[in-house]
């Protein structure tokens, strides 16, 4: 009886199969129906230097030069010099209302009269003490990006308030008046800052012939390690690091922890470098790089989902159940014509923000998520980006506002970040060869520096 | 249609699983049918001193005192004493013979004439020189052997001999004739040191409620680490490891991965622990071991089998694509009842045996049978045991012996190691607690010790 039980369950599962293959006929078909959104040539895939490419855990045992860390150390500096223009004001976002209702209406008033008789300085300062205690409260929200929006000229955050002001009351007919006159402002003004990165870019793009350009790659790779493993507390300094990924050799004094974050985010980088080759980001390539991020430092439980509930200060992303249908989402927007028809750095941002907003991992989410970004950024040919250690709280602060609904100052702080790299490189491969570089072009970056 | 097929295919599909879960009634009815065998209760199954075991990654940072580091030192001696008794001769084991035909003779006919004059130093050098020009001549084989049995009275290394000379000569009579005799003698004195080991971990058993023991508990942890990592090659001393495990910060001037060699080491100790919990020791299991004792080294090849042919010597194991097969061939060996039915020393020998012998990882073979192996004994009440460092080259011999046909060198070589450990806890717990030890008692451990 047991063989006639085998024989007919065999020839059953050769049916479904059969019928399998039919709806996979179907499906493939659809498949190939799709417009096939294809990248720009990649100029930038070739970003890791390429003598740290080739050792994989047999470092040669070498001293780091002297020369090396001047440059290094410049332009770090360059990066860290605090932008005069397109600055963004912080705005509060802290969770809970701290202050009493009349104690908010008292500041407002207060703060508008102080408007009203011409004492900016004053009115500033208490409508900044308003939001803070009172986030959530439509008025003071729209009164704040008024006064910005008439006595500071600064659109873009006024715009920020309106919109905020409008998550908390959709009808609030003085902040749908403001926003109908600051969206459109803003949103050429977004437009010019992405012209803005893409003529840098360009401009860039012409300097790569430039001896000088390797040098500055090399150094542009261990400066991104340092922030990358920085923003998430590593105390490592860049030489430290250096010294470590050149020889294989401990920095005494640090935990073993970060040495071992210093090695997963050197494979990781490693790893995209191949991935920029391929089309498809899937869940396998995000958990890819999520195993060498965080494998060094915890093998078991990198490159797999959360099993548990995490918290993220007082927010608590999806429990852990629902990772992999979000994730399954994520992955279908990411390979999407609607994501890859964005302009690149839109796009990386959002990569970004919607991979840190399910936060799929026990730890090590930002990394991953910074590292696809990054993917997608050099896909498009962009050099990958930082998020300087400095600029840790506005990062995180723009984080929380896209969390709250409005995703546009995060995008614009990344696109930021991407003028910033632009501008190191430009400033990087100008400052090791002006021999190299015509009085015209030396014109032109100045103008751009 | 599209709808007719998809139902269709559901229909088909519970059929299938309706037809399976027979199947599976079956299977299961069948395994209850199998004798379950019920291991001992672990008596050694908390070896693992619990203040290593609850911080996970966020490790205290603490200095080692140099109290302990005294106890250590002097049981690590212990071990190292060289054996009088029960030591085995180190039979050459060249793979290829470096002399020529007449070369060989020549030397035998010496030797076999220093023999008869009664000069057995000087036959003894020649002999030993036989063996080493020519390991797989049957003759020398069988001549040494009976030189060591009759001057020497070394039974078991002639016995050995004589093993080896009938794997090149299957029908060489002398050496038949010579085994026949020896076997059974051999056979004896192998149960005779399976008893003297359960002898002493009974007496052992005993001194467990000692307070000294927990503390040689701890420091035989730290030992375990050192030798388990030092004959891979490992560098660090008891002393570098144990302030890296207890404090979490690096040594200087070791390497990267000799620090996350360490690491795994502890990791996997902990899954073992699990491990002595549960019954059966799948692939899974041994997977989990190996993901822990390689990953903080190398996060992505840890914990898969390996995807490439490797050399162990000259010896090649398997090729990659018959790892699987045989990995199941060797996890049901490992629960069946014929394996579970052996001496606990002998059982654990062999699991070593045969999963090096497959070498289903690219690295980390040597450490992962090892942990297998003590897990073994650990669901048997004993100690874990180690494999010295400075008993590496004995340990690749009986390997490499028992890779050409005779483990029984192996299983005696880990059963003198289980003899080591249970001294060293015996010593270590006499030395530590005088006061809390009978006379009695004491003049036992003398008779052991």
């Amino acid at each position: 009886m047991n063989v006639l039980v085998i024989l007919i369950s065999v020839l059953l599962c050769v049916i479904c199969v059969l019928l399998a293959l039919v709806q996979h006929f179907y499906f493939i078909n659809k498949l190939y129906k799709r417009p096939s959104i294809k990248f720009e040539v990649p100029v930038f895939e070739d970003l890791i230097p390429s003598d740290r490419y080739e050792h994989d855990f047999n470092y040669p045992v070498q001293t780091v030069e002297d020369h090396d860390d001047m440059i290094l150390n410049d332009l770090n500096s360059v990066l860290s010099q605090p932008k005069k223009t397109d600055e963004m004001k912080v705005i509060p976002n802290t969770d809970k209302p701290v202050g009493t209702e009349s104690e908010v209406y008292n500041t407002l008033q207060a703060a508008i009269a102080f408007k009203l008789s011409g004492k900016g300085h004053k009115a500033m300062k208490l409508f900044e003490h308003a939001a803070a205690i009172a986030p959530d409260n439509a008025d003071v929200l729209n009164w704040y990006g008024e006064f910005l929006e008439q006595q500071h000229q600064d659109v873009v955050t006024a715009d920020e308030l309106y919109f905020k002001a409008l998550t908390y009351s959709p009808d609030h007919k003085a902040a749908l008046m403001n926003r109908q006159r600051t969206a459109p402002v803003v949103e050429s003004l977004d437009y010019k800052l992405f012209k803005t990165i893409d003529a840098r870019k360009e401009f860039l793009r012409q300097r790569m012939k430039l001896d000088s350009f390797d040098t500055v790659k090399k150094q542009a790779y261990y400066l991104h390690i340092y922030h990358t493993v920085g923003i998430e507390g590593n105390t490592m300094t860049v030489e430290q690091l250096r010294y470590l990924l050149e020889t294989g050799q401990v920095v005494s004094g640090k935990s073993i922890i970060e040495h071992n974050e210093v090695l997963g985010l050197e494979k990781a980088m490693q790893y995209i470098k191949l991935l920029v080759r391929t089309d498809y980001i899937g869940i396998k390539e995000i958990l890819g790089v999520h195993r060498r991020v965080m494998g060094h430092v915890d093998p078991i439980s990198s490159g797999v989902f959360r099993d548990k509930k995490v918290f993220v200060g007082s927010h608590m992303p999806p429990p852990p159940e629902q990772i992999p249908d979000l994730m399954e989402g994520y992955v279908e927007w990411l390979n999407s014509e609607e994501a890859q028809s964005m302009h690149p750095v839109r796009y990386a941002a959002l990569a970004h923000y919607k991979l840190v907003d399910i936060h799929p991992f026990v730890d090590g989410n930002g990394r991953t998520s910074r590292l696809i970004m990054n993917l997608i950024l050099l896909k498009a040919g962009y050099p990958p980006i930082m998020v300087l250690k400095e600029q840790r709280e506005k990062y995180y602060d723009a984080l929380k506002t896209a969390n709250m609904g409005d995703v546009r100052p995060f995008v614009r702080f990344i696109a930021q970040c991407t003028l910033q790299i632009l501008d190191m490189y430009i400033y990087g491969t100008r400052f090791l060869s002006i021999s190299g570089v015509t009085k015209e072009e030396d014109k032109q970056i100045m103008n751009y520096s």
